[in-house]
């Protein structure tokens, strides 16, 4: 954990903290996606997504680490903002084709994220991440009380 | 990647993002790190570190995730910076006995990230973590020329 010095604010509620992650959660457009499975170990790289409410959608080259990592292994780690005001999301990716994704789904996605796969040459990949555990803090006040959501569900 | 519509400036030289990122190396004080290595998967969180020059060190509690993925699996990738500024390392992590870093390092360290794992009495485990490459971009029209560092040795 970042264990600052510099823990100036009171820890926030529950309420708070699930207000602020779900406004975080639609309101940005990129997250960290750590992925392994590969013989080459852990990944890391920056990925714009899609919040439908209860799924993030990416989408990867088929080809790219972290495409295949995820078709390996559909464990996945996920950040969104800065170190100090985190969200961190454990979920499972499931494989999307684009024939399967809809044409709604997947024109919410190119206007979000600002590209759209479809129209690409290369091949690539929607995943579907669902959410299993969903963290937040900003301090080290705040590593108390950080659990949002446990097995899928909100606490609140 | 982040590949974002909204591509304004000019992508970096090669020059400029070693000085940017040299910057921000020894500039920021929180970094993400990204291990496996143990049954549960993947793991991501934010940790606090100090850039010795050639080599980050952290610190986390022994009965850690990322303290027992490291020490199962020293492959580490770490990112820093915003998803639009990105800093990414690719790096190995060498656990680091508390009485083998010297008061030194550990003064500097807990200077610098404003915890002292040498009072806490939780067990600690520091790491040193030499980068074996080191990539940066900002958008999609800076991911051609984004390696900065190869096998251990910096491109400029």
């Amino acid at each position: 954990m970042a264990e600052g010095s510099m823990t100036s604010a009171s820890p926030r509620e529950l309420e708070e903290r699930l207000r602020d992650t779900r406004a975080r959660l639609e309101g940005d457009v990129d997250l960290w996606v750590a992925t392994s499975g590969s013989p080459g170990g852990v990944h890391l790289i920056p990925l714009s997504y899609l919040w439908d409410g209860t799924a993030f959608i990416i989408s990867t080259p088929r080809a790219s680490v972290t495409g295949r990592n995820l078709l390996a292994d559909s464990r996945v780690r996920l950040s969104l903002g800065p170190t100090r005001d985190v969200v961190v999301v454990e979920g499972t990716a499931e494989p999307v084709d684009i024939a399967d994704l809809g044409p709604k789904a997947g024109d919410a996605f190119a206007t979000r994220t600002g590209f759209d796969p479809r129209e690409l040459d290369e091949p690539y990949q929607y995943f579907l991440i669902r959410p299993r555990r969903i963290q937040a803090w900003r301090e080290a006040n705040e590593l108390q009380g950080r659990d949002l959501m446990r097995d899928g569900h909100w606490l609140g």
